[in-house]
């Protein structure tokens, strides 16, 4: 597509702990000119890891946004953001579930949000788990739950699974399986 | 889980036209207080529109986040938190890609970017699609694909879908098939 969007002015609205918020102006292909808003984010790791009964480690912890404990995979924010991404999923896997891993491989990345910020996950499978120690924010409690990836897939199917970067890694992961 | 975190104080920071930000203080369950930022959102349905060949009707639209054209299945927010999502569902898949459709069933929902927002994406499927008239906003340049279901599957595995609502939906629809 050769008529693209052109962005003229950028203005940062508003800088807080975790969201950095713009107003961008940008002319249309048709010349129109248009304000949008964007969350600029550094960048984020999550990890699926598979300990050594092939259940996959999990991370339930209380969400603002929610107002309720979520079940997720272990995932944390770039430290920067040109953070390597596997660099960020070691030491979440480290910080949140305490375990460390040398065969963590990288599976696939994607928007969290397309509409309004620009957050890339980086998803992984880390696998050979070796028994660390968890380390917590002092905002954390987290507690840790396994399952098989049957059980995990049945909890998207009956909607017990709500957040969208574990749905989207878990059933990414299953049919990964499926075509190797 | 008994101990649950509690909110004390919630304060607006800007009120832009997607963007709602809100400061929320709150106490952890060991009586710490934390502040975390919260933007509030409407909600947003998201269909998979199946055509008569069997294939899925895609989008390409251009975002600011990522500053490209990008594939996403049609999608659009709610016009008030409590607009059903089937609604919304039906108006998206008419005004973005010109159909109607009385067979349109919910297939799940989830939290997109559960660290920073309360957005609920509602996921439809929808069949015998009748044609109608897209019905763009004067800031929407949508170009119409379709594609097969493996064919995005593998354009999940190999990296040219980006968007998560998408990428859950397709992984997520097309595991849903293998297990009816």
């Amino acid at each position: 597509m050769e008529n693209k969007f052109r962005r003229i002015k950028r203005t940062e609205i508003h800088k807080g702990k975790r969201v950095h918020l713009f107003h961008d102006r940008l002319v249309t292909p048709t010349g129109k000119e248009v304000e949008w808003e964007l969350i600029m984010h550094p960048g984020a790791s999550a990890v699926i890891p598979i300990d050594d009964e092939g259940k996959i480690v999990m991370v339930r912890q209380y969400r603002n946004a929610s107002d309720d404990y979520v079940l997720e995979i272990p995932a944390g924010v770039f430290d920067a953001p040109d953070e390597d991404p596997l660099v960020c999923a070691k030491r979440e896997l480290e910080e949140e579930i305490g375990y460390t891993s040398e065969d963590v491989t990288f599976l696939y990345k994607f928007y969290s949000s397309i509409g309004i910020c620009d957050e890339i996950i980086h998803i992984f499978v880390a696998k050979n788990l070796i028994v660390s120690k968890q380390n917590l924010d002092d905002d954390e409690f987290v507690t840790i739950e396994r399952y098989t990836l049957d059980e995990l897939v049945d909890m998207v199917l009956d909607g017990r699974l709500t957040d969208n970067k574990t749905i989207s890694a878990i059933m990414t992961y299953k049919v990964s399986l499926e075509r190797a």
